[in-house]
């Protein structure tokens, strides 16, 4: 194998993931906040990395995507009005324009190089960000939520590592914008890292969040291509109890599940029983 | 980052992890049957590999060990006795001992050098291995299987890949012979392979099971440094039930929890909620 042609991801304690890259890079761009690469490769097709951090790949996008919407959206009752922020490249809005109930979905990406290399060379993931019901917002979220109240029935928190453009989200003034931000009944599911490769990125992010929400509950998915192959996102909300283990879904979640490749209605209460150390990391 | 002192493990596909070496190896040695190779890492502490294939580090055996063990044992109601095919580094007979129930533990493994290396350089992996209630076999678990019958309440077959001296345990008639060594009442857990980055092996290797257990069931958990980062197990009977949703295991669970990383009661049912995509793989 030609070493020189691996993409490597490595954390700080010398462990990562290397994906072997198809020919050089077919995107490059340099915004302001960061660097975005596009590849192909074998494994996972086309892949986008930003300031060399993993992404999103066309094979294992899913996991991320249908774990951040699904669980909070089929939760919620009736879940009209979303904000995302982050999620520039759309498979967050994809999965959301599955349901008939949202009326409007505002997304708040700080970085169009993002939206626009991922409309070029992500179709099957970008394809709803021209949906009527779809505003793409591009600016900082920090600013964006500072004047927003009760405006939205989920939040999705679809942002990179507490590092680069993304340090401003892991923060008590602006998670208290957020909740201000929703409507009663409302529930905000952030990424919240890894918890096998980046425990203490999650520790913290976790007491952050028992600060701001009454209700806070990690779950857990496979994501192969993230630090440590595994993944973590929060329940939060002040009205609403997260999911226990025989949560039972509504008719939706059969609906939603015949779209999804790992979604489904069992998994629901499942993916919040967590390992002992992860209860240990966020309690 | 010296890429030159990084381990790799990367699928045909060209998709794995990179671990970074912390200096060379401190063992390696080649028997009849493959090539075990030592050396430390920051990220896992020390590593074994088979032919260049991840077997066991320090940091992340747990995942591995706790759910091949505890989630047949959790449900079987009286383990007396045990046979691990394989798992010469000694963590499922570590776990195995916590049980009182355990009167004596047959472990066969094919390879005294994967033994050897782990005595020396993984105590708290191997500490099990000498214990009274423990028989170490080093031997063909195809031959030693062959004559036996109505011997055992749990067998956990903790093999490598079907390549290599794994290749004769991914079989019909060894099933056979591991179902007709079974108790009334036993349970079979393999290994079954990576769900997300080897799905074509896990694909057969359920298809068999099923040819030769009325009951056969995956459950699935991350293990970081297995390839995808995802790790699957079967649960094969003739005459239990696969745990459901809101199986209630008894009050042993809440004994073993305490001393596991992963293990607790609420995870034991969830487990065996896997993605769409799993269960087509093994339907």
């Amino acid at each position: 194998m030609a070493e020189q042609n691996l993409y490597h991801e490595i954390t700080e304690e010398g462990f990562g993931i290397a994906i072997e890259k198809d020919g050089e890079n077919i995107f490059e761009k340099q915004s302001e906040f960061q660097k975005t690469e596009v590849f192909n490769s074998r494994a996972f097709g086309k892949v986008l990395t930003l300031d060399g951090l993993m992404m999103v790949t066309e094979k294992d996008e899913f996991f991320y995507h249908e774990m951040i919407v699904h669980i909070p959206m089929l939760t919620h009752p009736n879940p009209k009005n979303i904000l995302v922020i982050g999620g520039g490249d759309g498979g967050t809005v994809r999965e959301l324009l599955k349901y008939d109930s949202v009326e409007h979905i505002d997304m708040v990406e700080i970085d169009e190089v993002v939206i626009e290399a991922s409309k070029k060379y992500f179709p099957t993931v970008s394809c709803g960000l021209d949906d009527k019901r779809v505003s793409v917002l591009v600016q900082d979220a920090i600013e964006f939520i500072k004047d927003k109240k009760d405006c939205y029935d989920v939040v999705l928190i679809d942002s990179t590592d507490p590092i680069g453009p993304g340090v401003g989200l892991f923060n008590e003034g602006f998670y208290n914008n957020v909740k201000r931000a929703l409507k009663k009944g409302g529930i905000v599911t952030p990424q919240t890292e890894g918890p096998f490769a980046q425990s203490e990125n999650m520790k913290k992010t976790y007491e952050l969040l028992r600060k701001v929400f009454k209700n806070v509950a990690p779950y857990c998915s496979p994501m192969p291509t993230y630090p440590g192959g595994y993944w973590s996102w929060g329940f939060c909300s002040d009205d609403i109890q997260a999911p226990s283990i025989d949560f039972k879904a509504d008719k939706r979640a059969d609906i939603i599940s015949k779209t999804c490749k790992l979604y489904n209605p069992s998994l629901h209460g499942a993916v919040f029983q967590v390992p002992n150390f992860v209860k240990d990391l966020t309690k």
